[in-house]
């Protein structure tokens, strides 16, 4: 029996962790893909106080070694689903753990953009990770859709890779921060094409070959990284009682759900912000709110 | 006329500070003391998610540099006065500035003992910064007064200079994280001294020469080191009515005080939790917020 088991290893649930071991709890952390969570999919970090600039990776590579320092119990296992009675008990594809108190901290993954043939082009010429499939378009063209500052920031990392980036976003404004949005603008191979949206994928003898927008536009490009939202973690929670609003938890200032014993903390929760700051600071605020 | 004016150049201001001058924000940060505020005086830090361990000086340092790297304006000028009508008017020593938006992010500072010429033996026998003075008494004996987690680890990183410590608490138990308490119990050379307190100085030939407790008894040392609480920076705050209690700045979820365009975040707010990640995270906070 565990004081606290935490589902999922990004930031919030890591943050959650180190404060948990140092309070003395019997902590064990499960996850499923890889440790540091969405942090992994990120070219560069430049809004973490603290830390100047890091990439994605060597920040998830500094949160796993505050776990191993610490000695905290972890298990790279998917959990498939959720039992609450007296006990939390959580399922793994291997396991069954069992705890007092439970933490979900289980992140959200990209959306996609639901057109046909999509899911089958992922990994071939579609994705949502810049940094992982960046290096496989070099001096190629390519399209990044959306308009936050996922797909702003990213777009700056592919260019200076690829050849040129058509970047595409429904809307005549972006949301994303004003410092991406002016260095955006100012890089000579990026084109803009605003107002507009990709219908359908071009796909030649089953080869993508590019994108056709909504006003029939057809651009030749070799891939399209996806940057337009997120669908929160929670799939495995469908046995449960708890409360949600379009799939995000609900949670109340203690981080606490509507389940005793129950709290969420980072992106998978509904809130108004969702930093990897925001993220850390909550994962900790649950633990110190469950130990009072 | 600036649109942000954040008070504190600690780690929630200077957070707050990278979110405004990425959304575009003319912001201004004025600071009375050194950059990096109260982490200055951390020995170390070690539950910050992202960076295992730093001393505070150096995290201090990181956060200034990302303060130039940025290009964000400041001014290391002490603000003596606040006057808020239709604009945010701050005075500091040398000057007044202008904003429509405030950000006090002032943190909070040690408090005394409040006992007989404690303040005349500040900096001559008495510290509130292990840090900044723990070299002065190699070898000595000192005491440590407080039962948080700042006494416990500040005691910890004291007992690898000196020869012995009293750690002195008034109660029985300590307030502080599991492991602190756990390594704190394993040093030699700290002897603990429960439900008991200073009621006195020693002092002879106008030098301190130890303390006296509450149960009569005296204990000689050389170097006294308090750790019993913190009082809110709000002083410059007399001619505003923000609304305050026990001096600590009361905000509602967005950051904001109770008068328009003014907000506070860190540890010069009123709440639950005084932790590092949680400053930086309302800094930002409340900068997204004052955006939207």
């Amino acid at each position: 029996m565990y004081d606290l088991i935490i589902i999922g290893m990004g930031i919030s649930g890591i943050s959650a962790s180190i404060y948990a071991k140092r309070a003395g709890m019997k902590v064990l952390l499960l996850e499923g893909s890889a440790p540091g969570g969405t942090v992994n999919q990120i070219s560069e970090i430049e809004n973490y106080p603290g830390i100047n600039r890091i990439s994605g990776p060597d920040f998830a590579y500094n949160l796993f070694e505050e776990v191993n320092k610490l000695g905290i119990e972890y298990k790279l296992e998917k959990v498939t689903d959720v039992i609450i009675d007296d006990s939390k008990k959580v399922k793994t594809t291997k396991n069954v753990y069992e705890a007092k108190n439970l933490l979900i901290a289980s992140g959200r993954r990209p959306k996609r953009l639901g057109l046909e043939r999509e899911e089958e082009f992922l990994g071939k010429g579609i994705s949502t990770c810049a940094l992982c499939d960046g290096a496989l378009y070099k001096n190629s063209d390519i399209a990044v859709i959306g308009g936050g500052s996922s797909a702003l920031s990213e777009a700056l990392y592919l260019s200076n890779i690829v050849n040129k980036i058509y970047l595409i976003h429904r809307r005549e404004e972006f949301r994303g921060e004003d410092i991406l949005i002016e260095e955006v603008k100012k890089r000579k191979n990026i084109e803009l094409i605003l107002k507009n949206e990709v219908t359908k994928l071009k796909i030649e003898d089953d080869t993508l070959k590019g994108i056709i927008l909504k006003d029939g536009k057809e651009i030749d490009v070799k891939g399209i990284f996806i940057y337009v939202g997120f669908i929160p973690n929670t799939d495995f929670l469908e046995n449960t009682d708890i409360k949600m609003e379009d799939g995000y938890i609900l949670v109340n200032e203690n981080h606490e759900t509507n389940i005793k014993g129950v709290y969420a903390s980072g992106d998978v929760t509904k809130k108004d912000i969702y930093q990897i700051v925001n993220a850390a600071s909550e994962g900790a605020e649950a633990v110190v709110y469950m130990t009072r």
